[in-house]
């Protein structure tokens, strides 16, 4: 690697103008791999993922790892392998009243393989509805337990028939394998950015193939940039999928220096930023900075252990700077956890927006260094160089507010929090001012070794 | 000692359940408690405070300590002691029209002992009077200086015809003692409790009959339950007795790691707290938690050095981590230092709310313990030890929050309050990961030696 | 020098009702030396500069230093000397439309020596005016780079026939000096006050007459009195003033513990008080403080590099602990940097205000000190001393928080603001406490070498 730190001196460097440029663009691709990954029924472990990820693979160089059933990760044990080929309720008549093929939330995740008759009755224990929203298909697992069921709207279940019904899955639950992916993009240093979305839910659109799709496009994004970071885009299935990557790199876990957890990014609510453990990690404050200067409605909430793999990123013997990137968060919007969640409920615009605005995040994390004023005595003379603006304005305020605080302790996003100034307006005024030799920067990260 | 902790494993422990079921009948003691001590003349020094004890140390097993006049304790010396017989005023007919025996709040207290005649005029000097409460008799002292005097409502003191009257108080003020009673309750820990109750006011019964007798009632309770603590509760005089007891307690002073003052807790006002000096012991955090999650109405105050033997406890020389627990403060409510202080101005309702909310509030004091993750690398497989409850429940999300945090160096107070949940929550999801080896306590209190 | 500390033990010591006796009378005469240095034509070198340090060192005892022109001052070199002996536009009938008799704002400050004749249209690029304040001149100034021009009204502007003009500037931009002054006024230790004011603004009134005025009535009332600090008071042309006599005084401006840059104090605003770089430093607590308790409006500002000299004094390497004390802020007033900001602009009566206020502030400064309690176990008995106020009363509680808080960590500064009390309540208290022997003084600056 050489030193030079083309990702900060290149004025073009993840140009929120170029992103802006391309945001329909990349919203309608986006909202394109969602539906393309849409119909593939995915779970925490077997062929759903691995084809889920060989399409991600299209569009961003992906390692894919297998971990075999029964590897002990931390406290827990890789499940067996799940694959479904079919399954239906069939009727009296041999009419499909329940079809796995119409839609893969039919069928309870996991369920073991079954093939029989029964009666109305004893199939009512195995069936799942939603009352409140009898028109949409419930989305239920049985992991970790071997049981079975199908979903379907409270609509149709109320108007079953009292006769018999034939019951198949045709699945296999078997030694196998936990499926994962991940595409590290070699940056300047050996510090790591880490970005993650679950990819275990089958035809669910906000959660997460909102987040899958946002990530992947991330990936293709960073991978044609100068990086000052490495980049590692992880896509795993949920809880076991985060723990047995964790369990696997826990040295090269130490290395993230910021995080987030894509979840949710495609409804049309308002952005939502869930702190680390930490509270106030950079990728915090740079969130909530770049949500504040936005102008758009946000929320910003405080960390909790319960959500998504931030959970297990966060646990108290990792405790990583890593937090939450979501619209409306989980449990918050009705179509959660149902058919509802579909291709329709997630928006082009809105997937663009989440990816923009991570792009802005990310951006700040990249160009957040740390200068020395060279002439701490005083203000420096900035007439004579050109560099006197307007009195006031915000290019003049912000030229101050470096040159001040530029003491080799601050970070340009410590001086952007205390100017209440954009980090962008920030960083034009330190560039400018680096380039007129007033300022040196300090403490940098080691290059790549 | 055993090193056993029956206190917090034992689930029954200081329960709140068991206050609720008793709540009505507590009350209703300790209404009774006040209404036995009501009559006897109390001063800071003198027999009314022995007969008090005396009474007090029917329910709990009470020290009683007498220090002698003229004993030097820090910048004070334990002054004369005063005792009474008989006091009234005499009119020409010979009729009492101020009477003693009718109410001890008619003389002031430490009145020197006078005998004489004298014109209405002259007597006028020595009585007291509220002419904005005319049907109330004030309360009023001649501590420290030698004096006499007679209190009396303001509509008596209008009608006093211009004639001779005769003045007697036979009281003493000779050398004697100042006398104290103190309970210990000896715990599995040398560590202390300190509970206070200024014990020296005649006939007022929010101040401080109602903390007389609420602590009494206190420590028949802790009496009875095992304790990680052991507790001291103080009758003493105010300021002079609390701080002869500082004086001869040093160093056993310094083991106090919470205490509460009592002070007007039997109105029908709301409870308020006042924090200790330091502002944030666990005392003011414990009884600010409880109070949050009461549901009811309250008020948290600041530290001050105007109150009652908080003052003591809490100067800079001792600085001790004491707060000061009311209901409506003093001087906050008109019946104060008057004969409107009576028996129908405290309920027992309200002594019971205040001894219940106590009882809480040490509960989560003897509670607090911290623990250790021992599985801090991502969560723990909650579902295979049964202890997976309902997503997102307050037993979920309390269980979670005590996986995260308990690392070593917070307490479950600290969780909780991260947390927002209630302490007991939090508790009974610890003590059930504990159980199942997923916690392990850190630095507990050393047992008695 | 003795050690005594008259500062402190004499009761008068810059008192407050002393200076409310005082107000009305001073705020005529500050008011009247604003009127007598209104006309005198200042830049930031010349010879206005020198006769106003002439004027005021008619009151104060005044060293006046001149740097020569090319010497370098940090980052700066100091620049030409300018002066100018008259100036005017002369119309085709020899008449002086625009003439810098009536007012020396007529000339763009700096303006270097022309002299000739144009058309209307060739001098319009030199003439400035206000649009939006059309009776208004404007005041403007071309340092740092040789150009000219004249500043009048618009309505007058819009009123210039299209006829020939004489232009006459008889200015030079020459090799001299730049001239400050500055009183010194040694006190009980070497530990310094700095008080400053730009003086290099022409008939400006409230920019900053206003500021150099009360800085002179400032400077003959602390001469008069004991002071525990030395103070120094600069009168020093902004920005390059400021920065020549920190080049020249680096080791000096260590011995800096508070200090207060003076702008617009005499507008009929209320006071501004702007916070140092530091943002807690006692100076900055000490306004907080008395303006708090002054029961008028008020407003405090956080640290901005935007502003006056504190700019150079906050700056990183030097970082001093100098707010600016100002009534309505530069930029909020429209008549600010214009002919509106007349005599009648500013009041007697605000300057008056504006010098006890910092009267007030500074008194807080000298008299902060730090006591230990000699009895800091329980409280001392206050009766016997003759100390013991009506309970409750703000006396009582400043004793009470005196002796609570004294600690010998905590200033009276810290105990007024924890207590919520005036400053002057609490060294009232504890002035008494100290003179019965109950408090001792600890940590006092040390005399000057």
């Amino acid at each position: 690697m050489t030193g030079s730190r083309t990702g900060v001196s290149q004025p073009a460097y993840l140009s929120e103008l170029q992103t802006q440029m391309d945001a329909h663009s990349i919203g309608r691709q986006i909202h394109a791999l969602i539906a393309e990954l849409y119909p593939i029924c995915r779970s925490i472990t077997g062929d759903g993922v691995r084809e889920t990820l060989q399409i991600i693979g299209r569009h961003i160089s992906l390692a894919v790892q297998e971990i075999p059933t029964g590897t002990q990760v931390f406290d827990w044990v890789v499940p067996k392998e799940w694959n479904i080929r079919d399954a239906y309720v069939g009727n009296a008549n041999g009419e499909r009243v329940i079809d796995f093929r119409r839609s893969n939330l039919h069928v309870v995740g996991y369920s073991k393989p079954i093939r029989g008759r029964m009666t109305l009755s004893r199939l009512r224990e195995h069936l799942f509805t939603l009352p409140e929203h009898p028109d949409w298909i419930p989305y239920r697992t049985a992991y970790y337990r071997e049981s079975w069921g199908f979903c379907l709207t409270h609509r149709q279940y109320e108007g079953l028939p009292d006769e018999e019904y034939e019951v198949v899955i045709d699945a296999s639950l078997e030694a196998g394998s936990l499926t994962y992916g991940e595409c590290f993009l070699a940056g300047e240093t050996d510090e790591e950015v880490l970005i993650s979305a679950h990819v275990c839910h089958p035809a669910l659109c906000n959660d997460n193939l909102s987040g899958v799709a946002v990530a992947t496009y991330l990936g293709a994004y960073l991978a044609t940039r100068p990086r000052r970071y490495s980049y590692r885009i992880l896509f795993a299935p949920t809880t076991i999928g985060a723990i047995a990557w964790l369990a696997r790199n826990e040295a090269q876990a130490t290395r993230i220096r910021h995080g987030l957890v894509l979840s949710c990014v495609g409804d049309r609510g308002r952005i939502t930023y869930k702190k680390s453990r930490h509270g106030a990690a950079d990728v915090d404050r740079a969130a909530a900075h770049v949500l504040a200067h936005s102008g758009a409605d946000h929320e910003i909430l405080e960390f909790s252990p319960y959500g998504y793999d931030e959970r297990q990123f966060c646990s108290p013997g990792f405790d990583l700077p890593v937090g939450c990137f979501m619209r409306t968060p989980n449990g918050r919007f009705p179509e959660y956890h149902t058919s509802g969640d579909d291709l329709e409920f997630v928006s082009p615009e809105s997937v663009a927006d989440s990816f923009a605005t991570l792009v802005s995040i990310l951006s700040v994390l990249e160009r957040n260094v740390t200068y020395a004023n060279r002439n701490p005595k005083c203000e420096p003379q900035l007439g004579k160089r050109g560099l006197y603006p307007t009195p006031g304005s915000k290019e003049h305020l912000a030229t101050l507010w470096v040159l001040n605080l530029s003491d080799g302790t601050r970070s340009l996003l410590d001086i952007a929090e205390r100017a209440d100034l954009p980090f962008t307006a920030i960083l034009d005024a330190a560039e400018k001012l680096e380039k007129h030799g007033l300022l040196t920067r300090v403490g940098s990260a080691k290059p790549r070794g």
